[in-house]
């Protein structure tokens, strides 16, 4: 990882329970496996504690790991890093995907709640005309009693939003080809197709994988599904939403967006989402940012000291679940 | 209350259970306990269903309902019509002050959750820029891993903030001079004075009521305690808040707020508080508005049927307590 990224990751309480079960230089922080700088580090190490950033683990830069024998990631996603090689090796592996998920959740259950009640445009509107608004115009049909919401795939982030939202009087519908009856049933949520999930919540929100099966899941025909005045919050992958098809119905006013993630990316400079009252986008802030990096770091650490003490993985990584999982 | 007032509380559901157990004539709405329209209606009763509008309860209104022992309000606060002449004639009165504090603790806790991760000035900078923003730049040393959130007024609302930030990675410190450490105990909060909620909180969430006591709590001197970076959430009364001091700290980029209501309630038009990235001001919509009505006329409906099966209300409305409530 970078060396900023370390110094996000580590606050002192990170560093002194590391320091503690490993034989560490906390100065040391690789980027390129190949630097001569950290040849002797690497030849000896027998566990990796990777982060953002970090290169591919492919067959060559193994081989400069002969006693390598597990990687523990301090972020969520392990695909840009992890490759066959590494399994092939036997190589363990562990990632703070977990703790990635929790600030997504949070995001996610403040905007649902906002969305519910149609907290924002009323907001807009208050800036805009800058004199007496009725509260009860100014919200409408909106509000938080035993509003639907749909939440679309049961990752860890899916799941985290399921657990948050128990509190509230909402009703949750969820729609996860991988989730049968009884553990939505478990879940407290009822299962159905995507269709009727957007046919019938008021606030749809996004929370599965970036995979082949996924592109394009909300395209002009789902998002027509949806009823009017309702929202989509999306959080995971830009390419689940067909942005053109979306931005014509938020520029109808037919719905309304919380968009953290886009495709493209970055909206061009003359995308009418930056404006319109009912869209709220955010620059791809909703996973671990400022001190929730500390968070992961001190998942990976705790899967570290799991290793150390001979413990299996908390939250191990498995090769097989990384096909339909982010 | 108004017939727009019974149109928006009463669904189908709480229609049906309130004519099941009281001779009631759904169509009957009073705004004016003298209207010759209501006579009957009146000196027949033995509840009243109120909701906001409703005139005082003084004693010629009382005059006019011999029979009456109960009201029975679907909305928060009593104070506008509930009298002394009402507790002299032992009239009991519950209010549905528990469902309304639901609404504004959901508004509460989304808020507190944007604004420990600093989302909505991100948000703005990205509406602003319309080109890529560093995420790790974006929310600096926000998130909400840790985070210390005070709560001004063991409140309804107040508590069930509380209650609603249980799920999260964040302490909580509680000013109520009418709470002792044990009682905070049970809360899990660390009970605090004034000073030193304002001094350690990284979110300060305000839900005392108006009295004299609470007039300006947050005062130049005060607001100049919180930390910088900060954010002030108020969704009790504009009257708490110095609005000049508090401006000026926003002005100055200072502190962030969240505000629902202000002093005066609808500001000036002049006031920059319209356009700051670190404020956003939304038109006292926290409360219950749209289908949260219906949750509070339920919680009303409710009380009666415990009055109709003999039983006591399981949310009274005490005189003593009035003195130091909303």
């Amino acid at each position: 990882m970078a060396p900023e990224v370390r110094d996000a990751l580590f606050d002192d309480e990170n560093l002194t329970l590391l320091t503690r079960i490993a034989d560490t230089d906390p100065a040391l922080t690789v980027t390129d496996f190949h630097d001569p700088v950290a040849a002797d580090a690497l030849a000896a190490a027998e566990a990796l504690f990777t982060g953002w950033g970090c290169p591919p683990l492919d067959t060559a830069a193994l081989e400069l790991m002969p006693r390598l024998r597990t990687v523990v990631h301090a972020a969520g996603s392990v695909k840009h890093h992890i490759t066959d090689a590494c399994w092939e090796r036997g190589i363990t592996v562990a990632s703070a995907a977990g703790a990635n998920a929790v600030p997504v959740a949070e995001y996610t259950v403040a905007m649902i709640l906002l969305s519910g009640k149609g907290v924002l445009p009323a907001a807009a509107a208050y800036r805009t005309g800058r004199t007496w608004i009725s509260p009860i115009e100014a919200i409408g049909r909106g509000g938080n009693y035993r509003r639907t919401v749909g939440v679309v795939g049961a990752s860890r982030i899916g799941r985290r939003v399921i657990e948050l939202l128990r509190p509230y009087d909402l009703r949750v519908l969820l729609y996860d080809p991988y989730v049968d009856a009884a553990e939505a049933g478990a879940l407290g949520v009822r299962p159905v197709d995507l269709d009727t999930l957007a046919r019938s919540s008021d606030v749809v929100s996004l929370h599965a994988p970036e995979l082949p099966a996924t592109r394009l899941l909300f395209d002009a025909r789902r998002l027509a599904l949806m009823p009017d005045g309702a929202t989509l919050v999306n959080t995971a992958r830009g390419s689940l939403v067909d942005t053109d098809a979306l931005t014509a119905e938020l520029l109808d006013g037919r719905l309304n967006a919380v968009l953290d993630v886009t495709e493209p990316e970055v909206l061009p400079a003359s995308s009418p989402l930056y404006e319109l009252p009912n869209v709220l986008l955010t620059p791809h802030v909703a996973g671990s940012l400022g001190n929730e990096l500390t968070r992961m770091a001190r998942a990976a650490v705790d899967e570290l000291v799991r290793y150390a003490a001979g413990l299996p993985f908390a939250d191990p990584v498995r090769p097989d679940a990384l096909a339909r999982s982010a």
